[in-house]
């Protein structure tokens, strides 16, 4: 086909883009279907239609028309908004009109399957129903990143889907720096005094804790016209554009800040979807722009705000007045510093805000190994365990609790990990730059009133959704990434809260 | 195309079913995320991609390329089910090629739309903001009506597309029969002494009634691994393959028949749907055949076992359990009689076994004259007020109980509730049939057994799914259809139960 005028390419283009935000809302529906609600023996149907939808997104993205059609608007005069549409569709072009069609599909069968074995397997803690899984999944995101970017080594083209740029080389020096200034840190908390938490595991009834979840959201001021919540094995969020965004959570009898704080940290991510501006709807630069991005904002929430002692003065009544006999004795205070208990743990998601790398660490390490071969996939468990050995020094007592704990890998994310310790490293950063700009923002999240942070981050980061490359977003407002506030942050916080 | 041998043909038909299941599971899947889980503001993005998936479905169905390879397969020796697949794909090839492609994708938006409004119309008893979408539903449906049998009447058109073969003659005659036997019995039974049933409308705190629901489908022995249960505004069954069913239901705190009777009525739905056999999976001829036969099946185990004594005396200690205080002084037999207490009321979904067809007269006899332009749409609810004075003898105090009751108008379902009356009908001629193969089902039922029950419906009409024509399906193990069946079986119980 050629194009003779820009209008009609453009034309052409967004009804690409169009049609692809319609097969990835239904694709995400079907998911969020399979993860909620969707009785257990299922997957079959819903496998074959994923697969049917898929081969329609590959053929959006990877039919060779796009070819002269981007070539024609690459040189045309395009005002910025086109200009970055085409260079993300030429991006998405490029690396998936290099995937076979039926690799792809193939592909999302066996993720579909997958994401319906995981939770069997984490549940009767059996790997080996697992494995096979597991290991088709690393194999074919070798295949792929050497189809993405062959000049690349294979994970680090993984990470650079996540977050364009990122490397090992980065990625190895990033960690190195965490743990030569968190290491001794965490020495000292170990050696002092750990506060009491034992109050945030006594009975919480679940409908009090749903209750609760809708108090957080009120307090995140989450327009629930626009944002659901729902209940899944492992907490996440999904948008299919910014007037409808879906987050999940996971309800722990005997825990109640697992979900307390599964819900502001997905709040987080859908503050962000939420706040792009709504032009960018249905086309390629809809939603967060990156991972990394996305985790700083969801990260930014969960544990800058959330775990602030401002944030729990505000909700402190609210936890007494919904489970006001786990409270006795309990002040907001004690609550706060329970909240921030630092140690080695076995969970992620559940992890404390300091030791939290440490986890993003022994993922990395093993997804590297993984990818480039020098771990077998049914040596993982073990690897596992040494490194929570080594790094976080405890034993892992199963894999239910180790490596099948998380959803990714069942979901197919590999490289996906390290965004989650970059989004916490911005988070200290941005705050700083916040602080220059806003007075007093702590006695805003005392009285619970996050409207100008929220605004602060809607005006800097979220309206822009993809229209700007991650690293040069977060400079224009924050300049040159330098993990050293991420470490002085940590460092103010965990002296202040143990006294050291 | 040319197509040279058979088997080249029907694996391309075979693709085209497989896509056609795809795309309609996909709509399902959003459809049912848009009555359960999606916030209310979302219904935009929702509408745009089901209008994309609209535009394939329309396209799979009426491609121009179906002429030549249905002709080719129509001339050609097929196996029985081939031979089906081929007359039904031809009946909707015919009757959607007809449609102009934008109609039939500007007809999807507005049902769209129509289902976000209707249930915030329902609420807030404003049938003006609903009426606008209602005027185009009613316009569109004439209009295809038309595409479909331009030689029919345009009720009739759509009369058929839930039963084939029905028309408003026969329908006519139906409900005079209906009326001719079962008015004498209504006005006896509303002089007779009335039973007590205030203890059905006392506090029935949700979550017992949720659990109440579970144990429900554990009697109905609904697989769990292949049946969902989620909560709309209106109960509706919706299935994917046999595999993979849902059903919905709807509680009211001071009503426990409400939801009780709504999960065993889409629980038959469910049924029906789950026993089809699997082979017709993916293809045009899985699921339930027609409304009609739906409607027998869901109709039959809501009330001919639903509302049995044998049913309530096997259920009756579960409600007891669940509800002791709601309870107290009342027995088995009183829960019966309360939960058959017949007389003129104003939900159609809570109608009594007996009136039941009356509420369905007035939908039926109000969609003809909007149908054929004799009533405008703005004139609907003093029509249905009047009606429900002239047929139930009863005043309609608003909209919200009067015509904004029913969802399946906001759907685009016109044509569609005389099926229910036909599909109540059907059950009684069923039982008759079934206790002739089978001896002492009520014993099985008063020991919550419905394998036998389950198992010869299933062997009779479930497992066929759309094999057969409805008709034709009824009469092979039924005989003639006769509504003498269906008004002796409601003269007998209602009878029994008010000793007349």
């Amino acid at each position: 086909m050629q194009y003779c005028d820009v209008t009609t390419a453009l034309e052409a283009l967004r009804r690409r883009e169009s049609k692809l935000a319609a097969y990835s809302h239904a694709m995400g529906v079907l998911s969020l279907d399979a993860t909620t609600a969707a009785p257990k023996g299922t997957a079959e149907g819903r496998g074959r239609t994923m697969a049917v939808l898929s081969e329609v997104i590959y053929d959006i993205v990877a039919n060779p028309e796009n070819e002269p059609l981007l070539s024609f608007l690459e040189e045309q005069e395009l005002d910025p908004q086109a200009k970055r549409e085409v260079e993300l569709w030429r991006k998405s072009y490029n690396q998936s009109s290099r995937i076979p069609a039926k690799e792809y599909i193939d592909y999302t069968i066996l993720i579909n399957d997958a994401q319906d074995v995981w939770p069997q397997a984490k549940q009767n803690n059996d790997f080996a129903l697992f494995a096979p899984y597991l290991e088709k999944i690393v194999e074919y995101n070798r295949k792929f990143a050497g189809y993405y970017h062959p000049e690349m080594k294979p994970y680090d083209a993984l990470l650079d889907e996540y977050e364009e740029g990122l490397t090992t080389e980065m990625l190895d020096g990033f960690f190195a720096k965490l743990r030569e200034e968190l290491v001794p840190l965490i020495s000292q908390i170990k050696a002092a005094q750990a506060p009491d938490d034992s109050f945030l595991h006594k009975d919480y009834p679940l409908d009090k804790q749903r209750e609760f979840s809708d108090y957080l959201m009120e307090v995140l001021a989450l327009d629930r016209n626009h944002c659901g919540i729902a209940e899944t094995e492992h907490p996440y969020t999904t948008n299919f554009n910014c007037y409808d965004v879906r987050i999940t959570t996971h309800y722990q009898e005997r825990d109640l800040a697992s979900s307390m704080y599964s819900v502001i940290h997905e709040g987080g991510h859908a503050i962000y979807e939420l706040g792009c501006d709504p032009k960018y709807n249905y086309t390629v630069l809809s939603g967060g722009v990156s991972m990394g991005i996305h985790e700083s904002q969801s990260r930014f929430f969960e544990n800058i705000i959330g775990r602030s002692e401002p944030f729990i003065h505000h909700i402190f009544p609210k936890v007494q007045e919904l489970f006001p006999e786990q409270m006795q004795g309990v002040d907001a205070h004690m609550f706060w510093k329970a909240v921030n208990k630092a140690g080695p743990s076995l969970i992620r998601t559940e992890a404390d805000e300091l030791t939290y790398c440490m986890h993003i660490m022994v993922r990395y390490e093993l997804e590297k190994r993984l990818i480039d071969g020098s771990l077998a996939v049914n040596d993982l468990p073990q690897a596992w365990n040494e490194m929570y050995q080594k790094y976080l020094g405890i034993e892992v007592p199963d894999d239910q609790n180790g490596c099948l704990q998380d959803s990714h890998w069942s979901g197919g994310s590999i490289g996906y990990f390290p965004s989650y310790a970059l989004g916490s490293a911005y988070g200290p950063q941005m705050l700083a730059f916040m602080e220059k700009d806003l007075t007093d923002i702590w006695q805003d999240v005392e009285r619970g009133d996050l409207s100008r942070i929220k605004g602060w981050l809607g005006e800097h980061f979220h309206r822009h959704a993809g229209f700007y490359k991650p690293g040069i977003l977060f400079e224009m407002t924050c300049g040159k990434f330098d993990p050293t506030y991420y470490t002085d942050y940590l460092k103010k916080k965990y002296k202040d809260l143990y006294n050291l």
